[in-house]
């Protein structure tokens, strides 16, 4: 069972091409044109290897390779290709392509598994476009009602619906969730986005747990005026109003009582955004996550406080949402086992970790049996275009996902 | 001397659908297809009234009636008709279309005016597109000096100098200047922007001074990261930062010790901008003004001292630029008496008033004597698209603009 890391990286290099930004830049927003083109072009390479390729009705690519006895649950493994603007290009490829690789490997290896095996790339793991993550995985998961689902708006209010028919994925959203007892397991192979293998000096990371997130938008409002003509006594500024509450998160965050509560505003929407007029509405978007549920639901609830204070300090309109609050997940511990005894027996120092961001196995657990397979990333560098993960690393933890794929298909 | 009323706020209108967003939202951002769009739309009404028109290396028309006695120097009206995105129709148009009416309706009369009579639309007086407002006549007064101004680049990165080309304005920059003594008096026509003459029933409000403004932009970078995967202890944040100044400006400007400061940052440019990643460069545009240009000049200087202090706390990095810092303008107290004198005449009650937002007139008060006329506005409202100046009160101030304009060129 050999893997072939000049072609998977070459494939990785291949696709990051396909981005509305210059590599090593990789922007593919959700239904955009590279996102359909990334689609497109796994399709044609999944085809090449003869694997049975599908969408379903919210475009989640599967390519199946039939095993033996068809009608025994599949085993699954995959990631996503959509990448938030700026991005890297190993964020979800690695899963993907290197899936993709580990079938090959085990087909040339001259195996038959018992039970099919199944890429699926999934749709949206990004919350970019339409404001939650992972869209994909959690209807598959049932945690994100259709009708919920169809509902969604992206910034210029088109509905994931409207978005989805125009991508050409017909059908009903309710038939994306899989029959029960359709997977046997699920495995993603991904970078680990954080530091500690790289400084640990540890070539897989195993992963146990993903810590939960939760995304609260807040949307603060003022009358707005000229930026010179009315007087700071007569104002209700709603951008002051977010500026104390973005200093907010960083302190309840801070504060939580546990090292691992994180909790960022990354995005900041200001309208109508010149220089010279008072802002009418801000727009704040803020992750919170942490292993312990229990505690990111504290530390949200405290925002959300902090936020209606600081609307009402500020006489501005508030409003807030909570998009997702999405429970921690465990891996299975058999799967885990797997994954281990792959390493020892290809060799691999691996040490078990829990997975601070979160991904498509944080809903995959909700329907089966879940592991994920982590590899070093240069610095802990995700989301950057100077995201890198070396081909030894890539190579290996395909290897490692073939390995486990095989014993769990066998 | 008669105003058509009709004939000027119908223009007022038709001049608001030329626009990127709909009625009665008007965004015309320099040289933008509006923006060229209206600027072919004014040269259409002013040759249809016989004015001679002619652009500047730096796009601003001046539409000229020639007097009796051409040699001398000219008395000159104007304002501008670019709009900040999501603004209304009345600021800056009244100015250029109530002159254009003003000068119709002094034909109309029979008059012949000994001096010649100019109508200015000036180049970017809203800062949107290169950050700082009053580009053309900022230019034209000497307060900009032209290599400067060649070089000043948009959010695209594009300069000022492949703009104006691109618009189809050829020439030198350092032409724009006009001769010393060019011009006789100055005098803009404006909506308030505030809510003073309204409040008080006044019809006319003769500006004496015009606060003076200042621009800072504050740039605060950072590692950037995956959202779950960076904990607090290893975050340098410049949305953080950011946020510790937009708190320090809205605390330096209530507390410069004059209620006349206003400081405001309505811009905020997060980049990469996205839900689960960590801000890695943080762009906020913070306007400041004062009627007193010594105490203006220390609440920036607090400003600046906040955001150093701010992101040495973050350990974010920190560049700041003063893109301008403008002195307060005085106008002409034979203009202002002039105006008075036409209100006297003509049954208007007026008062004096300070502009607190500022105009092209800021700048064409270097070169010449200067004046400006304010009509009041509905509940002080600007640069919004419910921004309303009744029929009555706009033709009211293009009659008084009417006779200041007869009797300095008289």
């Amino acid at each position: 069972m050999t893997v072939d890391a000049d072609r998977l990286v070459g494939e990785i290099e291949a696709l990051a091409q396909i981005s509305d930004t210059p590599y090593p830049s990789v922007t593919r927003v959700l239904f955009t044109g590279p996102d359909m083109r990334g689609r497109d072009w796994m399709v044609e390479r999944c085809e090449a290897e003869g694997l049975d390729v599908r969408f379903d009705a919210v475009g989640n690519l599967f390519a199946r390779w039939e095993g033996a006895e068809p009608e025994l649950a599949a085993v699954a493994t995959g990631s996503h290709t959509d990448a938030i603007p700026n991005a890297g290009r190993f964020d979800g490829v690695v899963g993907v392509l290197g899936g993709l690789e580990a079938i090959r490997s085990l087909k040339a290896s001259g195996l038959t598994p018992r039970r099919s095996i199944e890429l699926i790339v999934f749709t949206a793991e990004e919350p970019t476009r339409f404001g939650i993550g992972c869209v994909g995985s959690r209807i598959m998961s049932g945690q994100l009602d259709p009708g919920r689902a169809a509902g969604l708006t992206d910034a210029d209010g088109v509905t994931l619906e409207e978005a989805r028919l125009a991508a050409g994925y017909a059908g009903a959203l309710s038939l994306v969730r899989p029959a029960v007892g359709h997977y046997r397991a699920f495995v993603e192979l991904h970078i680990e986005q954080g530091p500690l293998l790289e400084r640990d000096g540890v070539q897989i990371g195993v992963v146990t747990a993903i810590a939960a997130p939760a995304t609260l938008r807040v949307d603060l409002t003022g009358p707005g005026g000229h930026a010179g003509a009315v007087l700071m006594v007569d104002r209700a500024d709603p951008m002051v109003a977010a500026a104390e509450l973005v200093s907010a998160v960083d302190e309840v965050a801070r504060g939580s009582g546990g090292p691992d509560t994180v909790a960022t505003c990354g995005l900041v929407d200001v309208f109508p955004g010149a220089v010279n007029s008072i802002p009418r509405e801000v727009r704040l978007s803020i992750d919170v996550r942490d292993t312990d549920g229990a505690r990111r639901d504290r530390v949200v609830d405290a925002i959300r406080a902090k936020g209606r204070d600081a609307a009402t300090r500020r006489g501005v309109g508030h409003r807030d949402e909570l998009l997702n609050a999405d429970p921690p997940a465990t891996c299975a511990p058999e799967i885990v086992a797997q994954i281990e005894a792959v390493c020892t027996e290809q060799g691999v120092v691996a040490q078990r970790m829990i997975s601070r961001a979160y991904h498509d196995s944080l809903f995959m657990a909700q329907i089966c049996p879940t592991g994920m397979i982590f590899i070093p990333c240069r610095g802990g560098v995700s989301h950057r275009p100077d995201e890198f993960a070396s081909p030894e690393d890539i190579a290996r933890g395909a290897a490692v996902l073939a390995g486990t794929l095989a014993k769990l298909a066998a």
